[in-house]
């Protein structure tokens, strides 16, 4: 909402109040809240949030698909992908539905091998927005205090985003060596959008003719893939999802299959998925300090706090 | 290496082979390795890495230092920040050496308090990069399978990077409510280098007028500071380093810090924190599916894995 009011005074300064409302689509609960009330009030456009889908679900909504429209992404193409992964993501055969697979595999390794955090680590650089994308889902949907039953659980595994190779140099050695806690889910491309091959100089060198004549995207394709052997062999648990390549269908296939995987891994987990209770205690110390009305006791609470903090001032 | 050979290779197809090496600086051992045979048998000019220091605890020799000079950062500030942290960190008084408290703090939590996960989380898009430097250091300086006295210990805490105030929206929910596994390390900001104040318009609206006339940097801060205390009240621990503002200074100082912490959180684990033998593995397969002589043995190996490998395909 800070943003919003930045950037709305800054338009009705530049273009008056009249014109700020050809400038703004507004995409909110169709019935409920500030900005929707505002919207009805000084005649804006809007698209509707389907109530029920809460923020980190929702980029297949409105949410997503205006802006995704807007740079450029064939949104049509996005959502047939995603179509195509609903019919894969409800099929009884768990060998045969990836989405349940994703959830089960994980799952079970969280619960019998104690692998509490989940890598989730693409080899494209491309797709470090949605590896972003997929810890939010991952990590807001099943860290979750109690069970549905009311029984005390910290549910929840931990996401870390790692993009292949960059990754492999930085984390490797600690997934390879450190804590047996890991389960990597690597994402892998058949082909690359755009390819550089390595030419042939520096013939005499032994050291490095053998990778004369190859392609960028064939070296990165064979780390990825010496890389999953390497935690194999070192009996850490990994698996690989493949795309042909990126594309906007192949974006909302991926992006459903891990909708559908986080609410599979929710049931198993026995919590619910779409809720958040953990963020409002930190909302309510920041509306108190900020001094909303009705949130004084947070900012009494946090000073009396302050002062019985230790502090190394160096 | 394979980014070299194309750089060089368009290089003297653009200036011709006699101009190359004007455009060139090597970086490299000043004594082995190809690049440095190479540099000497061509006469390319060459900036040295001091022996013994590895890749990533380099970022304050000529491998950090000149590409940081190159874009204008002030690396004799940057230097003289890090001399300041090299003073408070050898002072042998705990309370006040914060590379040692924060080596001592970690490793407590872990062998104690079982916080395998250490959430690196500035409140600034400008220290993203920092936490990658970062995560690369804590991951492979103590991800170790041995002890230094030969013992299998898997030791190792995993970093995990999150920027405020995005990652609060997307992880908080996991950090308060999840498995007690984490220990939050916030990077705060006495100021921001832009600031933008949020104007007093929609006052009307009590949910909102609250913002009017604050900064974006204050509402950042404040955000941090709440988060810090709703993460206390869940019995969830955190620390906070605290800068001035983003400097040259301030980075050498915060890098040297971390870079002392992380090698006395070595010590206390009793592991090598300047090796890395687990990512050897991965390298072997890699040359041996690239066809580089002498490394087939790995190839065979990954073939025969290969057919015993169990693959879902939708």
């Amino acid at each position: 909402m800070s943003q919003f009011m930045i950037v709305h005074d800054r338009l009705r300064r530049s273009l008056g109040k009249s014109s700020v409302k050809d400038h703004i689509v507004i995409t909110t609960d169709p019935k409920k809240g500030f900005l929707r009330e505002f919207a009805n009030q000084e005649g804006y456009q809007t698209l509707d949030i389907p109530p029920g889908v809460g923020g980190r679900f929702s980029v297949l909504s409105a949410v997503g698909l205006l802006p995704l429209a807007v740079t450029g992404v064939n949104v049509v193409e996005l959502l047939k992908g995603a179509a195509a992964a609903s019919e894969v993501s409800t099929l009884p055969t768990l060998a045969r539905n990836p989405a349940y697979l994703f959830a089960v595999l994980t799952y079970l390794l969280k619960q019998l091998k104690k692998r509490s955090t989940l890598v989730f680590m693409p080899y494209a650089d491309a797709l470090t927005g949605i590896a972003d994308w997929f810890n939010q889902l991952w990590a807001e949907s099943l860290g979750k205090r109690y069970s549905t039953k009311g029984k005390v659980v910290f549910a929840g595994q931990t996401p870390v985003k790692a993009i292949g190779t960059t990754d492999q140099h930085s984390q490797l050695q600690l997934y390879m060596e450190g804590p047996e806690d890991k389960v990597v889910v690597f994402v892998g491309l058949k082909s690359y959008r755009v390819d550089i091959r390595i030419p042939a100089v520096f013939k005499e060198h032994e050291g490095l003719s053998y990778l004369s004549g190859q392609t960028l995207g064939e070296l990165i394709q064979t780390e990825q893939l010496a890389t999953a052997q390497a935690l194999a062999q070192a009996a850490r648990p990994n698996m690989t999802l493949t795309l042909n390549r990126i594309t906007a269908a192949s974006m909302g296939y991926l992006m459903y299959l891990l909708e559908v995987a986080t609410m599979a891994a929710g049931y198993l987990y026995q919590i619910d998925p779409l809720d958040q209770p953990g963020v409002e205690m930190s909302k309510n110390y920041t509306y108190g300090l900020m001094g909303r009305p009705g949130f004084e006791s947070y900012k009494a609470e946090f000073n009396k706090t302050l002062r019985s903090k230790k502090k190394y001032i160096v």
